[in-house]
């Protein structure tokens, strides 16, 4: 196989999981916009899900958030799911939303908030039972606002104690991602906060736990793609969620406030053996101001052209470089990679693939935005719930 | 009149403004907290504020939001408000939370969503006037998520065309303080992003424009005294939203993240001679998992601590190491203010004012806190309506 | 003329000025690693300019550093580079070298510094008039470390009076450049800290004081193109001193760090009428780990690619979906120039211009790296003399 | 023993090692300005830091930084210090100023280089038996300018191999603490950036190896006591490097930037059990325009404060309040504590320790400071070398 073929193969067999909440309505603490066409449930999510699955052929999975997927009969979404050509795909909890979470969940200091949190986290898992996903995806908003307001030391052991507990609960087969991020909604101290705390608990609890990278939930002037090489090397990258900032976590589309740096994390990913299906490349994005099922298939191609320009890059010229410490050429090497224009080479891939050529244009000539405007009428819009 | 009489002097004079918005249910994008007991409408925001002044001695006025602050009759409003020894404050604008301000407000490319939020904000001159409130505090959620998204420049223009309109219904007495904040809700450029714009609009819009700094509103590692200290200088510093943060907008009470750095604002206050009633304090603060009440009053307390500091520098001590060079000997004299504790002489400046030395203690005792919680049972509690 | 013909006029236009201590040794406070062949007088740094501007037909102009470039006979020096198709461009003045400044320079307490300071500046005037420079760049070290250390609002004054006297010595054809810069080596006020501190200054001056921006001297997620179209907006934008980093003034390669970044400003920079001889495109870099004038000559190539994407936004395209609110369709014309590989496009420019159409290949086979390490043996390197 | 005289006790038993770099000069890569009186070798450096031990009671010991503090006979040298009641402490390397560290030192690309610097971190232990001295600083400038210069991962592999052959050469009693540092002199990519990759190499090595945390070494908004809390419970946190910023690694005079959280870091080693012999306590300061040694005795006496108003803190109350959830109450309690002015209390500590009540006025009524101006004349002055 000649290398491009090798490119084309690669990029043909990646997987971009989009994330069912994306395809809801979202916004910040001063305005959710609620946009026309918007699903309904958790089937409508997958619906529109399975849009961007047919124009970009990327995309088989979808992530669930409980209890905003909360469904009756999870075989029956999973056949729904199904049916679309879709897989349902991680299962996301929630211990942010209830009102006894207001001073945190699985860190509270009242044992009572923290069994409650714990139990949900433990049906979580009975739902991935259920659904066939492999994944169990935390996220603590855990933390505190104000200095002194809890014992930050003590929290660690209350989350250790129910990550253990969780961590025992999973089958052969599942694992466990576990998130960090800097701030927000805590503003004093996050229980999770970097990527050498979730680490740091991970390896205690076991080989099914693994960290999962956040593009948009690190400190200003954070190297990210550093932090992929370092999980990678250690074996603990379990996936990432991907999507874009400027300032915080601002949920943007992948690849639109920095399309270099994605393209840096592409190739750690690469160059780290990463590229399988081991490592989870996700979106978690909030489409506030745009058309939601447009801008999460612009999100999986501006993946997808990272990831093409990531497998560009001419390794063993780089790593003759590298060796030989020439500067200027090394780097001249992975910019070469960068500064090409690969969209050319994904519609060869798309329509390889059977695909259009162009997964936007053909979504907007599909109708689809149309009809849902038309016929999602009346009922309550999904969102956060916020 | 010795230097302390001085000091306790200006410390009785001070007038913190406090939001309406703060005593009612605020909370993240991810989850609004209820609390009990909080207003359901204005009037019972006004009856909340007014504990704050009666413990405090120092809070005589209330900002009001409009719509959220919105009545049929203001001259009604005020009166309540005097009844119990306060006055309306500033007029704060809302042009962020119709669904036709997606895209922006005064700046929006459609010229019949500006018109809509100018006539907003001429409203808001018509309540100043029915309210006697001096001062329009503008800020503009304005700004784009996405590179391209609409034309950086070309909304400058919209957004100085709708400042002179409504410059131009000012009456002689009244002024509008035009916020800056460097992002959110916009995540790739706020159309207000920075003291310079605003400065650069109040300046050719006149004397009545001034600029106001939210000590949350700015980049990491911004010198926000600098800034209080050169608005002072150019006679452009119209005051002051409060709050405290450690990574964005977090909203904390005031001087919770870093009271040094309140200490050295109310420096440049002093010593820029903006401890006048020409330049506003005002708290703009969420209380999303503290009790609002007492958390208002703390931060009114936490800005007179950091006034009482600013107020006790030896400035004449200070003046000489500065010109003698002494690095050492100039921050001591600065540190030497900043590291006494002021909370004895406060205590003695409200007994003089014929209040309890202690306002969290006696508003705790007032039986205030339970008789709200008892009394406030069924309607919609007050809150962003997000 | 077609539109991709104006395209390329445009960039045979452009001109990059490098700057002669780009050329000498630089690094950190660590260490200064010293490189082979470097440069021990201004003549050899034009030497090595001249070849920058042979490879790459767009750097026609030197900036000079005072007293770094101190020579007996400016005229002398001003035919050297004639000589080489260079002329000399920018005087960059230095007053944070001299002992004397260690609190500032045209901000010290001591009216006696500020007079040496002065007097610097005035005689770097002089040598304006000397080489024929029309631009003026003044960038102050002057701050403090620590909060009292000096008064900060007296220092504006200072530096008010020492602007105005320089102002006023110059000649009708000459122009002042006043740059801001947050930090370093100033680390707790700088007093000129921000576009806007520049801004109010130069608004006092006159027409021939603009504000330079220096891309490496902005709080993390400051908003740079931004700033670029307010400051052509209000007809204020003197030039750039282009750069990269990741993190502070780390002063690496232009466009080494977010070419995405100097795209957004090249294209502010074009969208405002920017893209004159009114506005200076200048380099400010260090080269410390990588051979300098290969690195000079990759900045430069970085800027006209950056140029280039700009130029090929389909500004009627974009100004239709920025009307109608389209925020996908918006941002997708900006990132269908970003994305175009202008590497095939710059090439024809060059070969049109009569140059090889590989600069970094045609320097490398030109000789001269070897010919200076040869040659300049003995001596003392260039370099700050930190 | 009551409680106020288990705070003094503890206050007497702290130690602050001061840096025998910091009384020598230092600078920006901008200048250098060399100050009168400054040290020229390390027996001097060891006069002044004898006279900070004089003054405070609670410097006992210097850390030596090789090469800067190279000396033929070290038994001498501690002996020179035993002379002044002083003891050497932790031997730092350095690893970034030779040539040939131009791209790196333990992670260089080439074994050679390599095997230089891993024999100098093998010299420092030989030095460390001829001292006496417990610990090993690694500091590590190793670090990439840009993307592509070198493997990211294959560095990481060439750290642990080289920490692996000096952690096995170092005895029963000595220890090795890791630092680790975002940025600076790396600017793209820094081999120990944070400290989750100084803890994962600590972990890998064994017991003797733990982290040190510089305080100016973390991107802005950090929660640095949330490190030392995590790093403390790991057991895994081997000491501070004090100091203070408001942007990078200013290295000003520790709790000089923010006082509150200087508190805030010392109050988790208390309430982590880190306030023994076990956790270092060090400065590492620069002071490049104020004194030398008054600045490090200001820093110590700020180590201390912080210290005593850490061990003030009620922690009974403050865990009444946190298991209470009384989000106010408890951070009441904390800010009852950094609210109190402890200057009278460690006045009082001093005296009883036979000391004088005020180091700065003891130590410049001392004649010391112009004994050296007027002495050390002539000579090399101590400096970075760099």
């Amino acid at each position: 196989m000649t290398e491009l073929a090798a490119v084309k193969a690669a990029l043909k067999t990646q997987a971009v999981e989009t994330p069912s909440w994306a395809y809801g309505n979202s916004g910040t603490r001063f305005k959710v916009f609620a946009q026309q066409g918007v699903p309904r449930d958790p089937r409508e999510k997958l619906d529109d899900a399975a849009k961007v699955h047919e124009f970009t052929g990327v995309a088989p999975t979808v992530a669930l958030h409980i209890p905003w997927d909360t469904v009756d009969d999870y075989a029956a979404l999973a056949r729904h799911a199904e049916d679309r050509g879709l897989r349902l795909g991680t299962i996301n909890s929630n211990t942010f939303q209830d009102d006894d979470y207001r001073l945190g969940s699985v860190c509270h200091p009242d044992a009572a908030v923290r069994r409650k949190a714990v139990d949900h986290l433990l049906e979580c898992v009975d739902i991935m039972d259920a659904t066939g996903s492999k994944a169990l995806k935390l996220w603590f908003a855990d933390g505190t606002n104000y200095p002194g307001q809890d014992d930050v030391r003590a929290r660690q052991d209350r989350l250790a104690e129910a990550l253990a507990e969780v961590y025992g609960r999973l089958g052969a087969d599942q694992r466990m991602l576990l998130e960090y991020k800097l701030f927000e909604p805590a503003f004093y101290a996050t229980d999770v906060p970097d990527w050498g705390t979730a680490y740091a608990h991970c390896l205690k609890l076991g080989p099914k736990a693994r960290v999962v990278v956040d593009t948009g939930h690190h400190a200003p002037g954070t190297n990210i793609e550093f932090i992929v090489a370092t999980l990678l090397r250690e074996g603990k990258l379990g996936g990432f969620d991907f999507n874009s900032r400027f300032y915080a976590d601002d949920d943007l589309m992948a690849g639109a406030a920095d399309p270099f740096q994605l393209f840096r994390i592409m190739y750690e990913v690469v160059r780290g053996g990463g590229f399988t299906a081991d490592v989870a490349f996700m979106l978690d994005q909030c489409h506030n101001v745009e058309s939601k099922i447009p801008a999460i298939i612009r999100s999986v191609m501006n993946v997808q052209e990272a990831t093409a320009k990531a497998l560009l890059v001419d390794r063993s010229a780089l790593a003759d470089a590298q060796r030989a410490g020439d500067v200027l050429g090394a780097n001249a090497v992975l910019m070469d990679a960068f500064d090409t224009d690969v969209r050319p080479l994904l519609r060869e891939v798309r329509e390889e693939m059977g695909l259009d050529a162009d997964p936007m244009a053909a979504y907007a000539r599909s109708g689809w935005a149309e009809k849902i405007v038309a016929e999602r009428v009346g009922g309550e819009q999904a969102g956060w719930g916020a």
